[in-house]
């Protein structure tokens, strides 16, 4: 997961990336983007089309699905022979009350034809009943987080039929058989242990992938572990493009993720990995993980200070209600206590098996130190693979220059950590 | 002072920053640099005249002080009706050990005219006997830490006579008499509680400015509390530029440091900031600092995690040799212990008229009380006016958009910090 590229925050790509728009464009293929962005800068990211938050309202390129699929049916019926490469990035599952509270927590009264909210023809909203929801297991089963889930269920359902329009528009642009298709999310909802996280409800995301060479594996389930970073591998080999070969701050760049047409025809037991350092500019909170079938292991680099709480997510109804009853000493009804949530301890490693909702660290139980070893070890060569620049963090200091240039180092830090 | 913006660090400021090259030649003043410019992206900085580590070798341009020289006559003898400009920034201070070990722990040897080394004409280098350093009290007082200052000391010798060599280029151009020059650094020395700390080790600089329309000043010393804030306005009062008025990230930017040509004529008890989040990109630990004439208070807001040492100062002489003796338990004859140095409070505040060492925290203590919250809350201000991120870390979120947008606040984490 990557920082914020947002105003303040300022993330930006290293100017000599290859981005998956830009080796697209160099290899003919006709680019699109509408939707959510939030990556630069420009030059790095650049799509034949764009409709973003960088030139619209992100309301209107993100959340209305109308405006989305005119959008789209411009891009699709554009006279032009060359393949294209569609990227629709809906906000729906982002929060929306920290910038636009008329509109509710997750922007879910947004063209719902209320006064004043406007109406997004395509959309039909769907309530839930708050009573009626399930909690996933991470939330507080709280009056506040329910209706809080109740809310992004409506906004939901808008990009759930946001969907069914653009395969519409697919279907009209005469590409509905002839087009791969993928639909994923790169971060946990934003509830507590969700999004900013790297444990199950922060990583899982859903993942449907539906590719017209390969009809006989539609509508089944495939027990691969995937992740995003699988996304470029993918995307090249469908168009048989070669990775460019390149250096980035004198490293080789390489592609640890797959290309996952190959795993439509079966299964494969790699483990994935997961990485974030920042989301806001002020949330230091580096943490890399590996994840096998049976295991989980998360190194968290800032553990000593409290897990950070963006601006977002502070406003929103759980986590309100979450401070109000620390406050009053009530009982959380959750599977965390707020300290619990803050204060993580160095390693963390779950038996995804026998401990699905990770809640026995087995970091320290001597059963398990062959198991910890193995994964650390595999997770410092991915690590070492993506020129990870904590790979030494927080007990030493990686040395790479200088009389270490060809043989970089961890040195010690003897700082008790 | 700034993050790191070379390599895989990646600082970039705004690219809506109105940089003092920037104004300058907008205001129709010619502008140069020569040396480590150490800053970006390249269009928030442009000069007419550049030499530095992104278009040559920082060795020759920072660190030779006749090819300087050289550069400095080509510059300064220009047609060229214009007022100038120029920007000249040694690398001599510099550690030099972590990149290039061959010239010395702080490069002392390169062009020394012994083997190999080259020989800079303009130099004679000057050669410290270790036994005879006087070493500055925050520094352990030890046979490697003596080397290391000897060896500095060295290149300073080449530092303080490229200087010299400066200012006989600004008479051959017939610019001596019209010329303001200030000379400064912008942190410590490269040891311990000096670059990277916000104590007085780390701020507290030479600062010396000669203007030709104050010669009743020459050779006087002031005593102003000033910082490198102050030379953007300075420069500006002294072409007669009117500072440009325009937003940031909503916010509008206004210069906290003021022009230091009336001060010429007088002392002002004005406090001091001081400001550091990163250096390198893994070196999270923001500080925030005040000081006073009496008093400096150091916000630390990291501060549950160790110290950060960059790449640079871990290989360093001194600083091995503090981990090798905290290895044999050996005494380290430095006013701290490495714990003391990894592991510091919150905030510390400490009365500079009685402990010009900051030793002793006041925090706490209640007859500090009513100064603490003082200085306090002096130092919110000056974060509040330069829009300062982390305003309200490391216990609080800042609110700033949507309801908030007219009246930011401070939320708390209840985190126990
Ligand atoms: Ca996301
Ligand atoms: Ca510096
Ligand atoms: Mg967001
Ligand atoms: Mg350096």
């Amino acid at each position: 997961m990557y920082g914020l590229h947002q105003g303040t925050h300022h993330f930006n790509s290293f100017d000599q990336v290859q981005s998956l728009p830009a080796i697209l464009q160099k290899n003919n293929i006709r680019t699109g983007i509408i939707g959510k962005k939030h990556v630069g800068p420009s030059p790095v990211y650049p799509f034949d089309f764009a409709a973003t938050e960088e030139n619209n309202s992100i309301m209107q390129v993100g959340r209305n699905i109308t405006r989305m699929r005119q959008l789209a049916r411009s891009f699709l019926t554009q006279k032009d022979d060359r393949p294209f490469f569609l990227y629709i990035g809906f906000h729906d599952p982002h929060r929306c009350g920290h910038t636009n509270p008329e509109f509710g927590a997750f922007c879910e009264k947004f063209g719902n034809g209320e006064a004043g909210m406007g109406r997004i023809p395509d959309w039909t909203p769907i309530h839930y009943d708050p009573d009626d929801v399930e909690v996933p297991y991470f939330v507080p089963d709280t009056p506040a987080a329910r209706m809080d889930i109740a809310n992004q269920y409506t906004t939901i359902s808008r990009l759930d039929q946001g969907i069914g329009v653009m395969m519409q528009e697919l279907e009209i642009s005469g590409h509905l058989e002839d087009t791969l298709v993928m639909f994923t999310s790169d971060n946990g909802i934003p509830f507590p242990l969700g999004r900013t996280n790297l444990g199950e409800a922060g990583t899982r995301e859903p993942f449907l992938m539906s590719s017209p060479d390969h009809r006989q594996t539609w509508k089944q389930e495939s027990a691969s572990l995937i992740s995003t970073l699988d996304i470029v591998p993918t995307v090249l080999d469908w168009f048989n493009i070669t990775p460019p070969i390149y250096t980035l701050n004198k490293h080789q760049v390489t592609y640890t993720g797959h290309s996952l047409l190959p795993s439509l025809e079966g299964t494969t037991d790699s483990p994935v990995f997961s990485s974030q350092s920042l989301h806001e500019i002020t949330m230091y909170y580096p943490m890399r993980t590996i994840r096998t079938k049976q295991y989980r292991l998360i190194k968290n680099i800032n553990y000593k200070m409290p897990f950070p709480i963006d601006q977002d997510f502070y406003l929103s109804p759980t986590f309100q209600n979450i401070l109000d009853r620390e406050r009053n000493h009530q009982d959380q009804h959750w599977i965390k206590t707020l300290s619990q949530y803050y204060y993580r301890p160095s390693y963390e490693l779950y038996d995804l098996e026998t401990d699905p909702k990770e809640l026995k660290n087995l970091v320290g139980d001597a059963k398990y130190s062959d198991i910890f070893k193995g994964l650390n070890d595999q997770l410092n060569d991915w690590q070492n693979a993506t020129a990870d620049p904590w790979i030494c963090s927080p007990v030493g200091v990686l040395e790479d220059a200088g009389a270490y240039k060809q043989h970089p180092v961890c040195m010690p830090l003897l700082n008790h950590l």
